[in-house]
């Protein structure tokens, strides 16, 4: 049950568009809209969605805040700014893991953005239960609709998605077994001591553990030893054809 | 140290103006500019940028990638699809916990972002040592530009800041102590006596406790106490009037 996002008041139809682009982008589809200045449906939303049509065309139309969030039981007000109010104010990762908890308890939950540039007033804030800011560099923190529902909206995204953090290099690959590591190793060395490249017996050890070293580093698949292999001998060759 | 912003080959001036504004929105400075296709400087960047022109202003333009990495020792290459390439995966907030580990040791960290429509070519992400990829809504996953930026800038951002996710409603308030609670439930429930609101004996305690509860779970501000006993007042003395 993902949270419902409520525009209030938005005055330009492409920013209702973008918004909705940055909703869709995070999984969210309930879009309503209260009272647009430049009425609905808009053509300049639609222009502006990139093919988010799905959520303009669903989205519902209210004349008030009252209204739009009548069958919701918690509400969120994003506010750029502290208000004088006796509030929580939370974070948009705050608010995601609040939001997956109340709806695993069937509690549905809504979003309000404010107007492009004078936000919500203090009578819409005051119907929520709590105040969402995101946190932002201080000294610049003025977001456009559409990037404040996408953080928001990605916030409670992301809690819900199992993308790993990290997915090795060699992922879905065979990576090499370490018999055929060493077999390299040997190629390798084996071309490299009648060059000189060793210069010392005594020298010999520390190098070849700096070269094992970053080649096991590398995590190589089976493929790239074969590639390697074909270096050596390459390189192997030309060197023979000089000596 | 924060990470550096390489755009390469932007098409649309307003985009890298709305790429400068996310970045200063999340602390980001640097940024280098790979051969842009509407050329340098651009007024269409400053009029997007939304007052972010300290980024704008010092931005550093280059002909190709590998000039504007030269200096950097980590880079990540974002890219909204999978690459058939043998490099490691990572999010936004894995790849934002490295760079904050490899600033920490001094070393300085590139974020690759590629042309609007094309994204970056497969020759250019090699030059990088991860991909970095926005888990986003698998049906819809492309974001603009500036939504790029602002998202994995932001999971940088979000690292460094210390917001309190939740700072409670009463945060920098006089929350009521509890004997002033205690007198209001006794002024409260003394004014409902005469009322015949408790029904009966029997129910009273119970009826009372539900009251309590309430009271306490909205964890009052001392003024909030107060205008509470004036709302008693003002409703018992009409009470009164009734009778």
């Amino acid at each position: 049950m993902a949270p419902v996002v409520v525009l209030v008041g938005p005055q330009l139809g492409e920013n209702v568009g973008t918004a909705a682009r940055a909703m869709l982008n995070c999984g969210l589809r309930d879009l309503r809209i209260v009272a647009p200045r430049d009425g609905w449906p808009s053509e300049k939303a639609q222009a502006a969605a990139s093919g988010a049509t799905v959520v303009l065309d669903s989205a519902r139309l209210f004349d008030s805040v009252e209204e739009a969030v009548a069958d919701l039981s918690r509400i969120y007000a994003t506010s750029a700014r502290a208000r004088d109010m006796v509030k929580p104010v939370v974070t948009p990762s705050r608010a995601a893991e609040e939001i997956r908890g109340l709806a695993a308890e069937g509690t549905r939950c809504g979003l309000l953005f404010g107007r492009e540039r004078i936000g919500l007033t203090n009578e819409e804030v005051t119907l929520a239960d709590s105040l969402l800011t995101v946190p932002l560099n201080p000294g610049f923190s003025s977001l456009n609709l559409a990037q404040a529902v996408l953080l928001i909206g990605h916030a409670w995204y992301a809690l819900g998605d199992d993308t790993p953090e990290h997915q090795p290099a060699a992922e879905g690959r065979s990576v090499a077994e370490r018999k055929h590591l060493f077999g390299f190793f040997e190629h390798l060395e084996g071309a490299l001591d009648p060059t000189g490249f060793f210069k010392t017996e005594q020298l010999r050890p520390t190098m070849v553990q700096a070269l094992r070293n970053l080649f096991v580093r590398a995590e190589l698949t089976a493929r790239e030893v074969r590639t390697l292999h074909g270096v050596v001998t390459a390189l192997g060759g030309r060197r023979k054809d000089q000596l």
